[in-house]
């Protein structure tokens, strides 16, 4: 069987990233810059005050005090967005606010906690050196600086400096669409009470807010029958306008009952493999249709689709946008009880992380449970060669997106 | 000035929760629940099997060994969707797929691993104890048994929980609709050349990305005019169809050109405050209209609004789903260079921080230009007293969401 490890490197192999296309800001969140951007005018644009108060030349205020104020005449007024140019007599001052341009002739602001806030003439009580709050243009950056590096995610930082040197649109890898299909006649719909023998599905609401987490646009595709030509025909519908698509159940071993697998099994490039983890063994991963999307076929077992879409689906997901693949990062814990693993195995078990005490508690039922997944907020992972651990051991939790 | 635990505190206790109402789980994601969820049906619904294999009586197969098979006739096959009553005979299998219903009679499931896989007789080869591989009526979860408490947000394990128990409708409160606000006669919105005097408005993308880490919707508003009364009509309008306004700028201390302020000061419930940070001093809170919407007035500069949507807006956000409004998770880390902060204030500074070696590195330039912080995943938080870290002390970091 292979490792979690081998698992991820196959399938994050086997995902081409998206081609990159111009992205304007408001569709460009969460995407992956496939330039570089650098700065085409100064940020600022042009010299400004930081501070609402009187432009000045800070000799004339040299000898201020808050006893013994320098008066200075107001000779007019700057607000932001005022495009007039004024420029600044020596002996007087210019009333000013924030983000307004800098008034030629001035070379320092008073901030007006430092005044009586006068409209005609202004009683100034400090004295300021050059250059006080004054925003130089292109002191956050010159032309031709380079803001942001090929491969950089766009999160909220980097939007808001895209906008501020007036870059309307990036060339990006944007986010993967995710379809997230489901097979089984096991399988049915919400609605009503169960039936004999039925199971409602629910991976594909688990999946859906999983990829949510990721920041990406999902879709849940009408639940299949178990018919191979009619998944061949779902998955490649979904195929039409998804860039990864994701299933789960049907890729163990019961032939034309797994359907996935018996739909699938034999298509050029997708692989069906055993991966030594617990839950989530079976696993299935390659591409359908031209060109090729991405398909991840996971466990159908909750548990297992659960703990396989971080392990698989998330890397798969850094993938399509030319990211490296690597593992969910993880953080070191103490635990409060013990716990078993099967050898050969690693494992993934619900537990309850506290951060400000570095401690994690096990899941109290069996760990593979929905039950206990949806009390945990991470999973504890306990590699193969380890069977049981003790509480007080260190352990490393992989920590879930609430 | 006040502290930032107490404007937090303060914003929070001017939040009201949202209304809890009836949510499909297609649009409970990310909701906090207002009910309780019990069980109302065992899970899983029926006895069923955990693998692909063959059901047996375990007594039947009890001297099964590799070199001496035990050899049943198989009478049938049960895959999983099955509704057919079917009982096993002693001495015989049934071939059974797993998740499908476990024929009566039958104590245990033999998996096909370790048989011959045959379809009209199968050859045992290990003997299996009474219940394995098979999943009890109820062993996840008795009707009755609490599974989810009230005040849970839920997420893809607990979305996945509520589909299997077969609640396709919960009561909750949804995440709060973000409607973003600039006004300012500086700004202008993306596209073309800078015009003199003119800064190209940024925050607003700024912002709705960060409301969407939190995974609320969210919208951009169109730009204001300097107008006090086009903004009290434009947060009129805006309140119509959001839960939390979140406004940048317009409220520090220059009269009339601080529109925001201007305009809504005076209004019962809103309320400007200086707090001890830096950046980020100037701050604003309270509800506009009927019902009152809560809404957040942040600072015009970008570092500002940025570094004050985590720490007021994210707990308001919170505040709005009936959460307790914590302060943001903060993390331990080693510094690799001095840091500087002003007497008196809180500092929230760019840095990198690499969770592999719990080191954080401040950034290069000033912390406080958007060029840092789009190079930063994390905040330096200097609390006030302190003026100067050297390389090597110990820090708390607020980690950015990707």
């Amino acid at each position: 069987m292979k490792s979690v490890d081998e698992h991820r490197a196959d399938v994050a192999a086997a995902v081409p990233a998206l081609a990159a296309r111009p992205l304007g800001l408001d569709e460009a969140d969460g995407a992956v810059l496939a330039e570089e951007i650098t700065a085409r005018w100064p940020l600022p644009g042009f010299d400004n005050s930081a501070m609402d108060g009187y432009a000045v030349l800070a000799r004339d205020v040299a000898a201020a005090a808050p006893a013994m104020p320098v008066l200075l005449p107001v000779e007019a007024e700057i607000a932001a967005g005022d495009t007039e140019f004024r420029t600044l007599a020596a002996g007087t001052c210019i009333r000013i606010m924030t983000g307004a341009p800098l008034p030629a002739g001035a070379d320092a602001v008073v901030r007006v906690e430092w005044t009586d806030g006068g409209m005609r003439k202004a009683a100034i009580r400090r004295p300021v050196a050059p250059g006080d709050s004054v925003r130089r243009c292109g002191c956050d950056a010159q032309p031709g600086a380079e803001l942001l590096t090929a491969g950089t995610r766009l999160g909220p930082a980097q939007l808001g400096l895209l906008a501020a040197v007036g870059e309307h649109t990036v060339l990006a890898r944007p986010r993967p669409r995710i379809a997230i299909l489901s097979a089984g006649n096991e399988l049915t719909g919400l609605g009503g009470a169960p039936r004999p023998g039925h199971t409602w599905e629910s991976n594909s609401f688990m999946l859906a807010a999983a990829a949510r987490r990721l920041d990406c646009p999902v879709r849940r595709c009408p639940l299949i029958r178990d018919d191979p030509a009619e998944v061949r025909a779902a998955v490649q519908a979904a195929a039409q306008d998804a860039d990864l698509l994701i299933t789960s159940g049907g890729i163990s071993m019961g032939g034309e009952h797994d359907v996935f697998k018996a739909a699938l099994q034999g298509l050029d490039g997708v692989t069906f493999d055993r991966v030594a983890m617990r839950p989530g063994m079976p696993q299935g991963f390659g591409a359908v249709g031209e060109p090729p999307t991405p398909i991840l076929l996971l466990p159908g077992n909750p548990a297992s689709a659960f703990v396989s879409f971080w392990l698989f689906a998330a890397p798969a997901v850094r993938a399509r946008q030319g990211l490296a693949a690597v593992p969910p990062r993880t953080t070191r814990a103490v635990l409060t009880a013990p716990v078993r693993s099967r050898a050969g195995k690693t494992s993934f078990a619900g537990g309850l992380f506290d951060p400000a005490t570095g401690e994690v508690t096990p899941a109290a039922e069996s760990s593979h449970h929905l039950t206990a997944l949806a009390q945990a907020n991470a999973l504890i992972i306990v590699p193969s060669p380890v069977t049981a651990l003790a509480a007080g051991d260190q352990v490393e939790v992989l920590e879930l997106p609430a």
